[in-house]
């Protein structure tokens, strides 16, 4: 898939290890409407920085990203670093340097391999084409294990707008506002403020529903740029219609994108939602569906495959939301375990435990105490992601 | 050492696993002035239930505690297995029920085995003798891999009171009130509302600061009897002096038992010490601390020896507590890693590194904007915790 007026490309820069992609690019030929959501972790990365203040004006044409290295934690380094290779990449794609957005993932409290990324940045440019967006996706990854983009065509006013999104994930994800990183290229024509409110709502519904360790990363950004291409009316507020397409198309694709990161969580063998109904609000069902989530004994059980709803139980009395154990029931697929907060014995946890070998698992909660209903996506908790994170920086 | 008037016992009644101790048992030959603090999860175990309700007397002459069942989430059959294996010890001790407290610790939504606590309390009653406590801190163990006991001599009005004291922890441990379960027996004479009130301050700052892996359990509780076979004058509000004796002895009993708690975490192999100061206030640090001490991420770096300080500072970032990361110190032991926010290069990391290989490490966190200080204890997080708790009901 293509999208008309991007172009992409990527490189083996030697950043910090030799011979694999680890520098992207993804440029506009025209200025595009561009939205961007960012972590809330107080400590930011420079590059998060940089980008929040240039989205200020709401357009730019290139985003150049790295891995190997997160560029936080460096002080007045990190951002010189940030503005050298925007400067550097700005002169020779004969931009405005404000219209290049700049992303790193990696280690925290490096400093950024600057001279490698210049040594490698006329390459990088004389590289794109329309077809280098699949490679851009494997340059961001770290301990990922599987390069995640994903691709839709929705209908708005008779015009294909086609989306085509990247995300990188695998550890210190639970996104709060947005993920590590992803990046979603669109030919869509969209005002900013409704992409930048549809960015907010689709990420809401989808990165900020995920946890892989419970960690909040210092450099998540998820950036949407949209270069009109695609020829439709302008959307804006006064077309809720096509607006809703839009909406749907993005949501679609970042949902996707959200659980692929899931999928390839560090060390992770399953993919677990976690979905509480019956709660007094969804804020309610959204605080009780993560604490289980996070909760390192639950998530161990999982890899060991254990129907242990007693850990299930244990978590929601204590994520602070307010219900009755009593009444409580707890499901994993459709084999309900827990009825009126009794476990329903052997029988019933053996084909529990057959759903629990499945490397596709809903839990459901049901709290029968109101109508808030949320759920949450995450994985299990294995022996490597404890070998993975013992040993990432040797 | 023993504590003239109390009697304990323990047997292995079977419950779970044969030929271990696994029925623990403390007699007061009077009733003892009795205070508890219990787990504040909202699921609660029948034993923790009915200890709440029967200290509302404070006063009592017995605890029965298991291992191998937590007693929790059983329904109805939770408070009658609870209120049967009381009244079957009061009857063969010849006391009221009500001054029988009973204790559970093990797998949440298993019915208890009383048929075999049944076969065994009369065996346990004649076993009791004044050199017990040993066997029953052996009793009540898990996953520990040591039994947890204290004793200590404190003079109070010229008079010596004996403290004697027992924990388990190992998983499930993040106190909130209590921790897993931990009995103290002193000869002090004190009254009832000193010795909660005493009891309160001293888990607040010994048992509540430390974490292993973030769970609370649902079975946490600390009750601790006072006979009164010191002989010491009353300790109540008109002799202060007399009740500082008593809560530094009775802090100092808490103190060690709960790094007995963390120094045996399931799978640990260090001891941490998270201390935040320069904080708004104390509350914040203790925020902060407690963020950094329940990151999977900061957890399997200790495990690795791998002075990651990028890891802690993103912990710190999404703590919710407010300050500025470019004025931040970060060391280990008196190896500063971190100044002003910047990592101070790899020479110091490889100090850094040093202080890692030890058993007992502490982390200093200076935020340098205000005077709270708090500390959190806990443990590294390694291969061994998930082993552990992928495997435990099998």
């Amino acid at each position: 898939m293509k999208i008309k007026g991007f172009r992409t490309a990527a490189v083996a820069a030697g950043i910090r290890y030799k011979d694999r992609l680890d520098l992207g690019l993804i440029v506009s030929d025209v200025p595009a409407v561009t939205a961007g959501v960012f972590t809330t972790n107080q400590v930011k990365a420079a590059p998060v920085l940089l980008d929040m203040d240039r989205l200020k004006q709401g357009r730019a044409q290139a985003i150049l990203v790295n891995s190997g290295c997160a560029n936080a934690c460096t002080g007045k380094h990190g951002m010189e670093a940030a503005l050298a290779s925007s400067r550097s990449l700005a002169g020779r794609l004969k931009i405005s340097e404000d219209m290049v957005l700049v992303s790193s993932t990696g280690v925290i409290g490096e400093r950024l391999n600057v001279p490698a990324m210049e040594n490698s940045m006329q390459d990088l440019v004389d590289s794109l084409s329309d077809d280098g967006f699949e490679d851009v996706a494997k340059a961001i990854m770290t301990t990922d294990t599987v390069s995640k983009t994903v691709s839709r065509t929705v209908s708005i006013n008779e015009h294909e707008v086609q989306f085509m999104g990247m995300a990188k994930g695998a550890g210190m994800i639970m996104p709060n506002m947005a993920t590590m990183l992803s990046f979603i290229i669109t030919d869509a024509q969209i005002s900013y403020t409704e992409l930048q409110q549809s960015l907010r709502q689709a990420v809401n519904k989808t990165f900020n529903r995920i946890t892989i360790d419970g960690d909040t990363s210092t450099n998540d950004m998820v950036i949407v740029m949209a270069n009109g291409s695609a020829g439709n009316h302008w959307i804006d507020e006064d077309t809720p219609i096509d607006r809703q397409a839009f909406q749907d198309g993005l949501e679609d694709v970042l949902k996707e994108l959200a659980l692929k990161i899931v999928n390839d969580g560090e060390g992770a063998t399953k993919s677990i939602t976690i979905r509480v109904c019956g709660a007094r609000s969804e804020q309610d069902a959204e605080t009780m569906a993560r604490t289980v989530a996070n909760s390192s004994l639950v998530k161990t059980a999982f890899f060991g495959e254990d129907a242990n709803w007693g850990r299930i139980l244990a978590a929601m009395g204590r994520s602070g939301v307010r219900f009755n154990p009593d009444i409580v029931d707890i499901a994993f697929g459709d084999v309900v375990l827990v009825k009126n907060g009794v476990g329903l014995g052997k029988e019933v946890e053996e084909a529990a435990t057959g759903i629990l070998k499945q490397k596709n698992i809903t839990l459901c909660i049901d709290l029968k105490d109101g109508t808030g209903c949320e759920e949450i996506y995450t994985c299990d908790f294995s022996l490597d992601y404890v070998k993975i994170n013992a040993d990432y920086r040797t």
